[in-house]
């Protein structure tokens, strides 16, 4: 076992790997910038070196000043956390040409499920469906025209290194495609340095539905049942929960044996998370991998009894998976509730500033993850994250009960928050009554 | 069901108990000292009324007054809490005439329970085993004498009223039997308004191990595991785990149905606790039985997937159990460190003052129960609690390792706390191998 690792990230994932590796006997360094300076989970590491100034592209996604700090650090492993480098496989591939081991996926498995093309073709070959589509690029309009006459409209065009809901356009019939294609294409390689863009059928009215899995480096892999993220914002989930309502339990089961068979065709280890559309008629179509802890993560901590940082850690320093699939039961249900620092009046920006006056919440059934206190003070420089709301109880009627009277419980001044629309969504009957599609928060609110 | 309830308590208790209400749909009545004004738990009652100064018998204890904004406040029904008038007989009559339903058992099963002599008949009734001792009060020096040879020295001078450790005089030999005997009984008719006192035998280096039971008011019961208890000062709990580790599982669920066996046979319904001795060789002895919900009920709920507060007020409301006893888990493991505002270097007296600074712990495992935030004022008028820290993981070992990192990261700034000695209870290897006695911290710190 790794004696210690470094954290390449912040805030609530950063604390969340520093209590991982505690309760483990492992060591930790952190790293920060200078916006991050005097935080209080800095703190609990063991050391903590500066890497740049507040802009993330100057410290958070700097390798160079990353792997310096691990060499200075003498860590034997990085945790990358979400977001920043965590999906970028020329991070990983730098991690392990100076010998650090990349807490993840190999380089190669995360190159080829980043290229949405490739990740498709990968779909199809373990007999996963996927969504109706191009097969691969669509290099011309009179091919695009041709293919979308086949799969019909509407149509997504989507950008192949794109992800998280960014470099996608809908097209609803042939005057837009034609309209949008190029443009598509121009942005893709203005954001993702890639032109490549494919088309799929657009899926009316879709749940999200994630499974979570764990595979190791020597062949093992099993999943941890599913998470329901339909609850979204502008691709940004809001409430994510497991199980997911709703899913007639062959389908559960459909889905998730259709995960596992994708990351093992793949060549795939440690945390991952496949994530699948749901249509009406609860036919699942694969989307994409993210091949890194997610924030969602605790969701599935709390039915499965698990502890997934810690099990990334275990898979990376090379130990065999510790559950069988059977063993890995979904006790209860659980949900997570993201709080972040936004104004709902001005379009939800990010709303940075210092916590004033801070109430958790607490008591039975609540687990909160977060690196906030009063006096902190949110920085305009990255994610507005306050907090996770995480429930654990019996029954999902239960959870939306405590849920509520936790959020209820909570209070938070100095910045505008998202609870407020947190409560609305957990007080509607399209919620409780589970009958909400990805849509369902846009068209509401 | 109630739809309105009373909460005859303060602090910690009273907002687990507002917590569970809420999660029911059942509004609050909260009272409060004039001490207690403008904490935050009482803005999360539907209601709140002061009920007097600060001193508890001008206030929490004071029946009048609480039976009052009960029936200002229009409830159906009062929960007590622990402490205070949680296991005053009296008052639950006086409930039971005011139409007020008292979330507990009856006053007679109460007022049977409360009297050491009768609860020792009782458990003899039902075949459970209870530490040799006199049949009965012991009302001359003769008596005690012939008594104690024939169970033999060294024995202890009980109080009937007593309890919670309050009203035990140990006697070593027969000269100070005859030296306590007369003090012992003046002190319990002092304390208690009750002289009686009865002799027992000392278990040596015993541990302690309580049984959670629920009963309702149809004849069922059921019991919920054990709990440990046995690291203590002065009577008083400082760390409570389930399961109760290096008890033998064929004592385990002995000691389990005979808690069963005793509230069956006392009527009783409603929450409660088996409070039993276990000796070097395994053999337990029942104490006592506690009549209400206890501070250390949350580590039963994280092992068994229950809410006790919930479970009460359904018995009280006149519900059948929800469980049959096979359907009771026990998953894992948990602890609950109690957190009190004590001075270590001043006898660990009660440390009231102003939280100047306050960093709660989180994350997974983690639940933290307490009413205290950054700027509460402790009070010198109460117990000097802070929180409860309750962990719940997969095994012992993982719990305790999780637990340290939690008490690792808390910050409490303005008072003394006993965050310190827990840190070293679970650091020694005597509680890490499980080989304490209840006289274990006092003899090491």
């Amino acid at each position: 076992m790794f004696q210690r690792i470094l954290i390449a990230n912040r805030g609530e994932i950063a604390l969340r790997i520093i209590r991982a590796c505690k309760e483990l006997g492992i060591e930790t360094v952190a790293v920060f910038s200078e916006a991050d300076r005097g935080a209080h989970y800095l703190e609990l590491a063991d050391e903590a070196y500066c890497i740049g100034p507040a802009s993330a592209s100057e410290s958070y996604l700097k390798i160079d000043r990353i792997i310096s700090a691990a060499e200075i650090g003498n860590v034997q492993a990085i945790h990358p956390g979400y977001g920043f480098l965590a999906e970028n496989a020329h991070f990983a591939e730098v991690c392990r040409d100076s010998q650090i081991e990349f807490i993840g996926p190999s380089h190669e498995a995360m190159a080829t499920l980043g290229d949405k093309v490739a990740a498709r073709k990968i779909a199809q070959e373990a007999k996963v469906p996927v969504v109706p589509g191009s097969q691969g690029l669509v290099t011309s309009e009179e091919e695009a025209l041709k293919v979308a006459a086949e799969i019909g409209y509407p149509l997504l065009i989507k950008a192949t290194a794109g992800g998280g809901g960014k470099g996608i356009r809908p097209a609803m019939n042939e005057i837009t495609l034609r309209a949008e294609l190029k443009a598509a294409s121009a942005e893709a390689e203005k954001a993702f340095k890639n032109p490549g863009v494919y088309l799929e059928r657009y899926i009316q009215k879709p749940r999200h539905v994630e499974v979570q899995i764990l595979a190791d480096q020597h062949g093992n892999a099993v999943h941890l049942w599913e998470r329901d993220c339909t609850m979204q914002r502008k691709h940004q989930k809001l409430v994510e929960e497991a199980p997911a309502p709703s899913l007639p339990q062959s389908v559960r089961e459909d889905i998730c044996k259709a995960a596992v068979r994708l990351v093992q065709t793949a060549n795939y280890s440690n945390a991952g998370t496949c994530e699948f559309l749901v249509d009406e008629d609860n036919q699942f179509y694969f989307i994409e991998v993210n091949a890194r802890i997610q924030v969602e993560h605790p969701v599935t901590e709390m039915v499965t009894g698990t502890d997934l940082i810690k099990e990334q850690i275990r898979i990376a320093a090379g130990e065999k998976l510790r559950f069988t699939q059977k063993s890995i039961p979904c006790n209860g249900a659980a949900m997570e509730i993201r709080i972040n620092a936004e104004d709902p009046e001005n379009d939800f920006r990010g709303c940075p500033g210092t916590i004033t006056k801070l109430r958790l919440p607490g008591g039975p059934g609540v687990r909160f993850d977060s690196h906030v206190y009063e006096g902190y003070r949110i920085s305009p420089y990255y994610d507005s994250m306050i907090g996770k709301l995480i429930v654990h109880r019996e029954t999902r009627e239960e959870v939306i009960a405590c849920t509520l009277r936790a959020l209820n419980e909570m209070v938070v001044e100095g910045v505008k928050t998202t609870i407020p629309l947190a409560r609305r969504i957990l007080e509607h009957s399209t919620f409780t009554e589970a009958r909400g599609d990805t849509g369902f928060v846009e068209r509401t609110w």
